[in-house]
């Protein structure tokens, strides 16, 4: 056994979990590390035939000229021809994923370039098909293998991987690189999943044991008996610390002067719910859409949203919920959705700018809204708008829908359209988006784009900071022109759950927000601590 | 011959040309195209060579320390061994760079995987020689090539290659992609080069002349009898806004109501200032330093950088003239000094985060600055401010050089430092910044983080609105900011030179703009037209 090794880096989630090491391999992008020739082939022969089973699956659901594109799709698929490059290339030892991006990008490139306008829509299915085995390809073995409890260690984690990880029985995750701001690091203080970046290069071999300490950034390979001491004391301190968090849940937040604040929850998937009792929240402040966008089988149709709303809704009871617009694109790309390749996707076709530059596929998305509206009290907010026109854009679509859902005698009611405060061009001048019904201040990217500093860069991650005083500005900026408009405002950031900014935000006037579920007793608890000052 | 096709995209820079046309492939990253495989081959042994040359002569200028380092790299660049895979993808039909970069990609994996620091330190020598070989690679036949006078059209150009092309007799800019916001749609409106973008596929064959327009964002292949006619009509029309800017040129800048502008000039590369008369301008008001650091043969010396800015103060006299530190990242990678690889270079590791994060770099351009400092009317500019402390960090950096400058007994002295306001971050709390000498506003960032929209996204091109009434704000906080603090504000962004945005500065207050050298008398006669209200 070798000796026991120690990494600092920085805090991304807190909490402190102790298990077997499991490795992951880097799928990020062209990345994924190569195997032998042969085991490259066999891997892409196998992302091929699953691609082909995904497209027959669909053809079976399509109409008749979605089938007949499908089709086509496939029998390209199954031509020996295209695929022979990338399988050349493999025997050359190049990795398959490298191998199949050249080949399809090439051809992409050719039909692009053609004078025919029907050669080059062809590039179009060519890069679907690009897309689809790669990412059958990146998928090999990701989730499923993780024994549960595992430390996972590894270079970074995409969100898709830690969605397809089972938590429920513990674990936690080190990364050599990564970022607090991730959104990996989001969902991992949402669960619960202590978690340290920027380790640094973790040694490999031999280690089959490990301690993450999330709040401190600390990772110890093979713990020593001192170690596992002082990690038995550390869970009995949390443990204590639960027990005051724990005790405040089902009360209201107030602060020490008495000021009531609204804490609500945000919620990544329904599934979720089913271990929160409402009892413990003023409503469900965000609910992220992009769970239904995630799926292998492709985009999800009117039907299937619409009983994910509703389930939501009818958790919340007359609480109200907010659910946010697909916010695809970013960090968070969807197969047949968002555009690949942008060079800076963060300050790209994400959010808003994706569903209104694909209307056919945010209209689903709104007549599912429409309809659930019937089981609850529910709000729609919009992601990473910029202008205002955006807002009218998006509600003469909400609009059309509620007329045509009407027309077709399928119950529906228009809730009420508010925005994300994100972009800081809208936090700067607020009273500009005034046909907005509510603001929700997104603090992550609000902070991202106010600092120019990515969430996802760890060499920025100093910069990428919350408390900076134009943060906090745009924060007081929007909260009070919020009140002189007569807009309610919230925080559905990571801000919002962190008890060293709460202070300066209720001193900002913030009277309501949004947190992940495990944070809910935290905040509560910290809030009680806190004066609000002048009446506001 | 084929018939007269025409394509309207945006307007990128003004102006009308035509000329031969002349197709450039795409040599962005991966998208290289591949020749035969004996092509690539032949390829990457040239630009091995060319790189083992590259590093001999760099051994010949290093100390004893640095030429051991780098006779190391000549013998890994040696080694049959480390080339071998890359040939054997080539072999296989993969593009040189590819095979290179993945060849060279798996070996740095593994070195910077290792428990041992001095094989881990290796990784960096190998990504040296991996980025030293693509950079011969990728510059292949690219400027060389180009027809003086022609029509250049492709999907996107950088910045490197437009620089690389001999404008002096005229030609323009047709890229099917790319953006109006883009580096080398800057460099375009700067030479005066006409340039459209987004114009869609273009069609390939047949073709052999044509038209851009560059102020309707349009292309001509083949003209007509009639484009030909309408050509010369608006070549005159042309010559006749000339004569009256032309007019403007050496009188001081003037508003209707007569208050005085300063306007400055913006310099890409110091052989600009042979062919502009000093007295059409106030002084220089951005120096991009970058020209500096795009030699194939490294970064430059002291003596070299020295050289360069002592030139261009001479050309100025006693006017003043703002230098800028070097400003790489972004969309401007520096071989050797900027990081691959991140997720979105703007906001990434750029301007001066990467200055300080390579404080021995750094040094060199403060040591030269205080040096040429002798020689006029000097000020340092500092990219890319966030927060104060890189300020302070880079105050003590620049009293450090002059401290040794003055020990060595080589004269030098201490310009005042001021910066960029770019990130919204400053431009909304710019009182934190004061210990700043002057704040120069980037409007092309500041806009670009402030609607969370990338300058080179052509999907965004249309969120990316400098006219944006939050860019406005932010401008006029700056502005009357820096007029109570006594700092001096001005704009050093395209907004500056363009006749639509010019009312809005002036009347936020700006009383200071540096433009383009062409648009010197365009910006004058369009000042000469705006009332700047009530006395600033």
């Amino acid at each position: 056994m070798s000796a026991m090794v120690e990494r600092f880096g920085r805090a991304a989630a807190p909490g402190i979990a102790r298990g077997p090491i499991h490795r992951i391999v880097d799928l990020a992008g062209l990345h994924r590390h190569a195997g032998t020739p042969a085991e490259e082939r066999g891997a892409l022969e196998a992302a091929i035939q699953a691609a082909t089973e995904d497209l027959l699956l669909l053809i079976g659901a399509a109409d008749e000229e979605g089938a007949a594109i499908l089709e086509f799709q496939v029998a390209m698929l199954e031509d020996e021809a295209l695929r022979a490059p990338a399988l050349g290339a493999i025997a050359a030892g190049v990795e398959a994923g490298a191998a199949w991006s050249e080949t399809l990008g090439e051809q992409i490139e050719d039909y692009r370039s053609s004078d025919d306008a029907y050669f080059s829509a062809r590039a179009a299915d060519l890069e679907d098909l690009r897309d689809r085995v790669l990412g059958h390809l990146l998928a090999t073995g990701t989730g499923a293998t993780v024994p549960p409890g595992a430390v996972i260690i590894g270079r970074d984690l995409t969100p898709s991987r830690f969605l397809a990880i089972d938590w429920t029985q513990g674990g936690a995750i080190a990364l050599s690189e990564g970022s607090p701001s991730s959104h990996v690091a989001m969902l991992a203080r949402s669960r619960g999943v202590p978690m340290a970046v920027g380790l640094g290069a973790i040694p490999e071999n031999g280690f089959t044991e490990a301690i993450v300490d999330g709040a401190r950034g600390r990772l110890v390979l093979d713990p020593t008996a001192d170690d596992l001491a002082a990690y038995v004391a550390a869970r009995a301190d949390a443990a204590g610390q639960a027990v005051r968090e724990a005790a405040m849940l089902t009360h209201p937040a107030m602060t020490a002067d008495g000021v009531r604040i609204a804490v609500l929850i945000n919620v990544a998937e329904p599934a979720e719910l089913d271990r929160i009792d409402p009892a413990i929240c003023d409503g469900i402040g965000l609910v992220r859409t992009e769970f239904l966008f995630s799926s292998a089988s492709g985009l999800p149709d009117e039907m299937a949203q619409y009983t994910a709303y509703r389930r939501i809704l009818e958790w919340a009871g007359e609480k109200p919920v907010t659910i946010r617009t697909v916010d695809a694109g970013g960090d968070k790309p969807v197969p047949g959705l968002t555009i690949d390749g942008e060079s800076n996707p963060f300050l790209g076709t994400r959010g808003i700018r994706l569903s209104l530059a694909k209307p056919e596929i945010f209209k689903v998305q709104l007549r599912a809204l429409a309809r659930a509206a019937q089981h609850g009290n529910l709000k729609i907010m919009l992601p990473m708008i910029t202008i205002p026109e955006e807002i009218d854009e998006a509600a003469a679509l909400l609009d059309e829908a509620v007329v045509e859902l009407a027309r077709e005698g399928i119950a529906a009611s228009r809730p009420p359209l508010g925005i994300m405060v994100e972009v800081p061009a809208v936090a700067i001048v607020p009273e500009r988006f005034s046909a907005a019904a509510f603001f929700s201040i997104g603090s992550n990217d609000l902070t991202q784009y106010t600092t120019a500093s990515a969430r996802d860069i760890a060499a920025v991650a100093g910069l990428n900071d919350p408390g900076h005083p134009a943060v906090i500005e745009l924060i007081r900026n929007t909260v009070q022109t919020g009140r002189e408009l007569g807009i309610d405002v919230s925080l559905c950031g990571d801000m919002g759950g962190d008890p060293r900014h709460l202070p300066s935000l209720i001193v900002a006037g913030l009277r309501a927000v949004s947190v992940a579920p495990p944070l809910v007793g935290r905040v509560k608890l910290a809030l009680s601590e806190i004066h609000a000052g002048v009446p506001a």
